[in-house]
């Protein structure tokens, strides 16, 4: 048990070090040694848990998808207005990236294409608009499929033109959503997302 | 004079070369030994006109932001709504891009950062915006440098997304801006732009 503990660790420690080293250098730069350096494992513990940096990636990018589900359900869970739900989980999000180099290096990985081929938030935003268009609360001739896409290369547009500073991320996603979203709204939803 | 023209045709061979290998692989992956094939020169003629792949970087990127300030100017002139500016401006740079490799290793290459630190849209946006604001053309309570970063955001957030297909983003901002320019403003400038 105290050894299966052990590997649980060392299998962590190995994560969060490629993290870093993705996070700071790219995937195509980050070399296998400089990660084993920055954990301190031997190459023989290394591919104890995985057989190269690309299972590792793979690792990463499914750590990230299964908090990103986790988040999602969570906000969902609220039963809030669909689009303060928007809000509230684009912004949360970029909160844990601040916080989390692996889930930072996780997304950067999964916008990448390595390991999958979707970042996991083009079906969210598409889905939390159209639940928005069937309460009746986007403002009339507005296509959902068309917002989702707006409100999406808003965000990704948004997280590209901080260039990695995730503080400001939060801050320019509230702001953004601000600009954006009253005028996606009939009139009386505005107040209920302020309100949510 | 002949040989003159000569040389400017070279000079010219050299640029639409390198810009179709960048396009193609990029500017790090780009090898000069490439843009060679690509246009059939020889190393000493090429030495002849650049001193090396970061000079004709430089080149592209200076023959990029010329075809940004013409264009602009020449939109800026039609004198409309600054608004409908900002859709008719990009809208037909995405047209540009579409056919022009020279530019699209251009933006390419600014985006990267490579031989200058912005793309020249910001400041575009911003002047618009602040134009349309100067007009009463916004709804009130925007602020108007956060709306310019919306538009940025979302148009660099539609060119990303669309991945090199620049077809799909000339389509794709047309759709953007009707979702986005309507929330934007007063109830009468819609109409406006409409018609702009």
């Amino acid at each position: 048990m105290a050894q299966q503990h052990r590997a649980q660790l060392t299998r962590h420690s190995i994560l969060v070090a490629a993290a870093a080293e993705i996070d700071e250098v790219g995937y195509e730069a980050a070399r296998l040694s400089a990660i084993l350096r920055r954990c301190g494992i031997t190459k023989g513990a290394f591919y104890f848990h995985f057989s190269g940096k690309h299972e590792v990636a793979h690792a990463l990018v499914e750590r990230y998808r299964e908090n990103l589900d986790e988040l999602s359900n969570r906000w969902y869970q609220r039963a809030q207005n669909p689009l303060a739900t928007m809000v509230g989980l684009t912004c949360d999000a970029a909160r844990r990236l601040e916080d989390d180099v692996l889930l930072r290096a996780g997304l950067f990985l999964a916008c990448n294409h390595v390991g999958t081929d979707t970042d996991g938030w083009e079906f969210l935003f598409d889905d939390l608009v159209r639940r928005a268009a069937d309460r009746g609360l986007l403002r009339p001739g507005l296509d959902p499929a068309a917002a989702a896409r707006v409100c999406y290369a808003m965000v990704v547009g948004t997280n590209l033109l901080v260039g990695g500073d995730l503080q400001r991320l939060g801050v320019r996603l509230e702001e953004a959503w601000q600009v954006l979203l009253p005028g996606l709204m009939v009139g009386g939803a505005r107040e209920a997302v302020a309100a949510g």
